[in-house]
């Protein structure tokens, strides 16, 4: 067999790295694209001179640009057999890229747990997306139920001991980062990081109709090589599964509307896909301030968001049932720290 | 509050300026972009070696990125409770704008005049696009009816005194434009300045089918916010409403074919958006050559032109009808002033 | 008449050299959007730091980016009134195209033959790309059905001498190559040029379901012309034409999976297409291994292949009926030689 049929449950051993493959240079031309598909205005992403303003050497490229492409290089090694993506946790963003810099993953396995019925299990990985220079960028933890393939023992269960958040001491703030004389009218709201409240709720109020055209083109940017996304002939109704990771970006660019000042992603705490996404949803977005921070930068917060997509038509910051179960319009719930001037 | 309700016709002051959000760095990726989006071919924009030749630095982004740049970052303030977009006027290409390049946009109310039944009125702005140097890239004045949302006395009645046509005299040749040496056959058509008559007629012939997925990725690398082109719950019908620019974009791409060599737009004139354009439309587009000017830069003539886009099934050259009125069929109807070779 | 109405048959003159309009300047933008388009991920065009480890001076653009932009360059004189793409042969990849390189096309007609029906002929043109420094980066030969317009005598029929493959001897490696020390990890295959087998078939598995939105952007950021791609009032059902060339990069990306190490396209042989694609077509590919042969580049083989298209349904590697004749499923039938690592 010359293709590649994916990993199975029993073809990963708890602490061995895999090298991902396929590196990739990014440059002006993701930037661009990344600015048609999702509405995002966030001015340090938008503009160099803004970004020199604030201490940087030009705009970085997105951050969610740097986690999809980190994270679509794993697909072919990670979930190409996934039944599904369970959950991620202690992520965070170690440092900028910039235009012309070249992306790789690894990941190593942390945690391994059979399924009792035999047939499954959950695969731990930690991520690390690394540049040119090998430093990390990036680093997240990502765990998926797979298929088991062969009738194999049962490895030892391990579960890794994840914090629940990543604690304001580990969040690193890009080298140079200086937001104090941050020009609130460019980058477009006054709101700064003493305006917002604990416990605040924030309906982003625009919307999104999508398209199956735009999410292909997407997740094909990212590398990503998940059938579920592309083949119209794995559903019967023809429709392709949206990746997660497009939803992600929707809905952070529709949070620019309440919070165009939460520059930087520096830390990913949990995210989960509640609910499948599909062309002709139109995807709104809520936030909720859950917690906040201070760095050592000058001018620089942090600002802990618990960021909602919604289908249209949720109850207004809908998130769960009484059952404690998610809403069926929910799409997705997502926690990370973002810096803020003060 | 967080997010941004837009402003309304009582919050607007005559001479006010308006420092609009959102500065953006322009790059090959959004020239890549244009020329996936529309079928530009004007060989200025596509060939650096051909710009160069041309007396010019480099290829310039096409002047239409220019414009819906400078223009999408005044929809958060200006138009995002608008009910029409009622026209353009004097409006002027004044540098231009060169990957890497960034730009903002600023607008000064320079009209105000409520409507009678007190519950509208139209805003008057000109706008400016200034780089990152200071300098003014591009400069046009708007007109919008916006609603109101409380009961205030209406202010004074200014309608500004603008000119009908941009004169040739105020025409600005971007320095150093040189057409002694223009290469017509890689320019793909041989019709100078000379060749195109005053009154003169021509089908384009081309068109395009419109797809949803198309204007989105489009009006969103424009930054443009309005709701209405990107959720499909807006409208009974599940259509968005295509962002005028996409019209115009689609319109000056299209009439490459017979006006390859009408390179660089330096004036609008007047323009309007007849009536709206959907997904599913097939575009197509006809030219009449209302002017013809001298410049003093060498080989450099200036056309002016009426550029109107039609959906198909239009009648030859369909414009207004016999009440004056624009004919159903007819989508925009431009005029503007392009430099051609001599 | 100011629109370009095409060439007919009886407007081709043998040895005439058509110089193609509209040069084009390509960048990272180009390089983004194939990899939006297409789920490419051959790592030499992926990343300029693998490049640079294979002795480039950085990732080059994919070579069928070239090989659209050349061959767009020349649907407005070649292909216009064409009723049929017959086939390509003789092609020859020449010199790597980087971003910032400029190409312009020019065709010679190498040969003419009137159909006996008297209403169209056949005409032959070698069509070379060129860059700014004046060299050839590509050339092929390429056979197109055109109308008659006139009722003119019939040229001389001279049908070229065409070679059946590019021989090895004269495939063109880029100055540098060195596969010394590729990096099969990276690369995300381990089989190497001795692990193919003359015969050996390959069922590239993964599909992509096709949208309207992204074959037309894909065809006209190649600038291609052809009406039948972009315009739903051309036929009946409102379907647009897929371009071929969209077909033949999808399935070259398609086929990573099991050819990843097929790196450079560097001849081609032969090319069919064999049934149109339309929209909502789900595309598969297999590829069939035709010959192997060395090269003189240290660590560089060289791999002949038969890649196929086929739509969603197709039985397994289906190329031909009993009859001879293409099976309907199939879209593409490409014979084309590909560097990879020994």
């Amino acid at each position: 067999m010359k293709t590649n049929p994916g990993r199975f449950f029993e073809d990963y051993t708890l602490g061995e790295v895999i090298q991902h493959a396929v590196p990739r240079t990014l440059a002006e031309g993701e930037r661009a694209l990344y600015h048609a598909l999702y509405p995002a205005r966030h001015a340090l992403y938008s503009s160099d001179d803004f970004a020199g303003a604030c201490g940087l050497e030009g705009s970085p490229l997105d951050d969610l640009i740097a986690f999809h492409t980190v994270f679509g290089k794993t697909v072919p090694d990670i979930s190409l057999n996934a039944v599904a993506n369970l959950g991620y946790g202690d992520g965070r963003w170690l440092a900028p890229v910039y235009p012309g810099d070249t992306l790789r993953s690894e990941s190593q396995v942390i945690g391994l747990k059979q399924n009792s019925n035999g047939k499954s299990g959950v695969v731990y990985v930690r991520t690390r997306g690394i540049n040119q220079r090998g430093e990390a960028v990036l680093e997240y933890v990502r765990w998926v139920m797979v298929r088991k393939n062969r009738d194999t023992a049962a490895p030892e269960t391990v579960i890794p001991d994840l914090p629940k958040i990543v604690t304001p001491d580990r969040l690193v703030v890009p080298e140079g980062l200086d937001f104090s004389d941050y020009d609130f009218t460019l980058a477009g709201e006054p709101h700064r990081w003493g305006d917002y409240a604990i416990g605040e709720q924030i309906d982003h109020i625009d919307g999104v109709t999508v398209e199956e055209a735009e999410h292909m083109l997407a997740t094909r940017l990212w590398q990503n090589t998940a059938k579920v996304h592309f083949d119209a002939t794995n559903r019967e109704d023809g429709r392709r599964l949206i990746y997660g990771g497009h939803v992600i970006s929707l809905a952070r660019a529709l949070s620019f509307n309440g919070l165009a000042n939460a520059q930087m992603i520096v830390a990913l705490n949990a995210g989960a896909h509640a609910n499948p996404c599909f062309a002709g949803d139109t995807v709104r977005a809520w936030s909720e301030v859950l917690d906040k921070a201070e760095t050592s930068a000058p001018g620089v917060g942090a600002i802990r968001l618990r960021l909602v997509a919604v289908k249209h038509g949720a109850a207004p910051f809908a998130l769960r049932g009484e059952d404690g179960k998610y809403d069926p319009s929910v799409l997705l719930d997502l926690d990370y720290w973002a810096l803020i001037p003060t």
